[in-house]
């Protein structure tokens, strides 16, 4: 469990884009945010208060957030400075980057001096159990995409937020570093040896309240080859009871693999309800949550529309339009 | 890759079963299994030449290999003082306990001590790629099963006999602690990191003749919520031209879920086919085989012979028939 409130550390940022971890807590959790730390040269602002070490600590800031992706795999001598002076000052530090903090011998020591945790989110810290596929209390909702990377974590914070909003009883539960960032804990699945990906995420969505909703996050796809054996470990110990559908629709092949074409909607839902069916008989496809920021408002729509028409299912981009309508389908479950 | 041949070390198995790595070892590689070290009290016998560390030593024995199951957990202060022996004496170790041969600190500083491998074949050593999914050349072979522990790897090694025997092109790729022991080479998949199980898949199968099969060793099942994942990274990984169906009939309920019931073989085989198909679109299911050892001879040629019927495939038990029907069919191809 990584502590709260968050300070979030730009560093030499070369584009926005390059923090949007940072972005995405921002976005999420922004009680999370207490403010941002710009070095000379950081080309992303979040808007949040520019702070310094010292004021971040005395507005209550627990840990500095590497919200930002590295240049060259390297952490560097500019960014060891302020990392080093965080711990100094009393932070821990947390980072999704491939680089571990844990493995920078100078980082590793002052932490050590200092009492302080390095959170290296890529990497499991829990011994995971074998999943035992025993049927959970409380009800689970998972994404699945037609590819990796086509909006399965917006769809369910979208969600989330949403339920929160009303009333609802809800979590999510992150599955990748960029959602444990945001929320301070969950499970790097993609990081988790075989035997216990399924395990792992029925250690993320234990027992609950009859009426609390637990929103995974999806990972991969069935249809990628690369990563379709953590897809089906995460529905196999998501234990879903609800399932959404996410598509890019203007991709031209799958993530990575220009020979492969993406599966139409349809084999979508028929594969994944085999698969949750086989550890929830009751499973059901909701909703369909589709990603349309490649295309103009009017296009947009009339695509949703003809989705919708075409399955069947609520059919929404939460982005433009908000997760409502998958939540009332949820809430009429 | 560990060094053969080798000296079966069989310790103080208080049963034939705990001995079950090295009775695998003889049955399939009989020209790796120069003899068997036992200690007082071994209730296990392979019926090879029981030898000194010396006299194996002398007789050509590079490897000491940890056949039998200890107890507890623990490597014993008796099993230490012939592991440390044969390390002076000038074998390699290889292992696939859980506990690991260079957790202790006795080995490890010995082992390097004398310029001795540990080889603890429960750990990858391999750093394996992301999955691409592009067509290799030559032709795969995979088991896929109904449940774990159905007779899968049996089926492989069986088959990989049969076609070494009529001069077919053909290498058995282990994916699992016995089975890597067995040849001295593979990937221990349960244990690989989830993003790169099917890459490591992938690394193990590579292009190769046309006419050359792999006959890859499977694991679990796509219907066991516990390991589905690794099989399914098995199937896409593996890129299979053919599938072998395997069942054991007589079992009440999936190995350690008393709450799942096993498949129907058409289930597996729509399944498997559906996932397969996905990153070979002319694989086939080329034959099933059945586990009939719970079986007396008459009940289990009647099962045979009704589950052909049924599912219009050359079934056999190829532990009772051998596997040349099943090679027939790969040949047939």
């Amino acid at each position: 469990m990584i502590r709260t409130p968050y300070l979030l550390f730009l560093g030499d940022a070369p584009d926005p884009l390059a923090a949007k971890v940072a972005q995405g807590i921002r976005d999420w959790r922004p009680e999370n945010a207490l403010g941002q730390f710009r070095m000379a040269g950081c080309k992303a602002d979040l808007r949040l208060p520019d702070m310094t070490l010292t004021e971040a600590r005395d507005a209550g800031a627990r840990t500095l957030v590497v919200g930002v992706a590295n240049r060259g795999g390297v952490i560097s001598p500019a960014w060891k400075k302020v990392l080093v002076a965080a711990l100094e000052e009393g932070f821990d530090l947390a980072s999704g980057l491939h680089n571990l903090l844990r493995d920078e011998p100078d980082l590793a020591a002052v932490a050590a001096a200092c009492g302080r945790q390095l959170h290296d989110v890529r990497v499991p810290t829990v011994a995971y159990p074998i999943a035992n596929g025993v049927k959970r209390s409380g009800k689970r909702c998972l994404a699945v995409g037609t590819d990796c990377s086509v909006g399965k974590m917006y769809t369910a914070l979208a969600m989330d937020r949403e339920m929160q909003a009303r009333g609802m009883k809800a979590t999510f539960r992150p599955t990748g570093q960029t959602g444990i960032l945001i929320t301070g804990d969950g499970v790097p699945l993609d990081a988790v040896v075989a035997d216990f990906m399924a395990g792992a995420v029925e250690w993320l969505t234990p027992d609950n309240d009859p009426d609390h909703w637990d929103l995974i996050e999806g990972q991969g796809s069935l249809f990628h080859p690369s990563y379709s054996g953590v897809t089906l470990a995460l529905i196999h110990g998501g234990q879903p009871d609800a399932l959404i559908l996410s598509h890019e629709p203007t991709r031209a092949h799958m993530r990575g693999l220009p020979h492969f074409a993406l599966p139409p909607l349809e084999a979508l839902r028929d594969l994944s309800l085999a698969m949750a069916r086989m550890v929830n008989p009751a499973v059901q496809v909701v909703g369909i949550s589709i990603n349309t920021a490649a295309m103009g408002e009017d296009e947009a729509l009339a695509h949703l529309e003809s989705v919708e028409r075409q399955m069947g299912l609520p059919t929404v981009d939460p982005f433009r339009q908000g997760a409502g309508r998958l939540v009332d389908a949820l809430a009429a479950l």
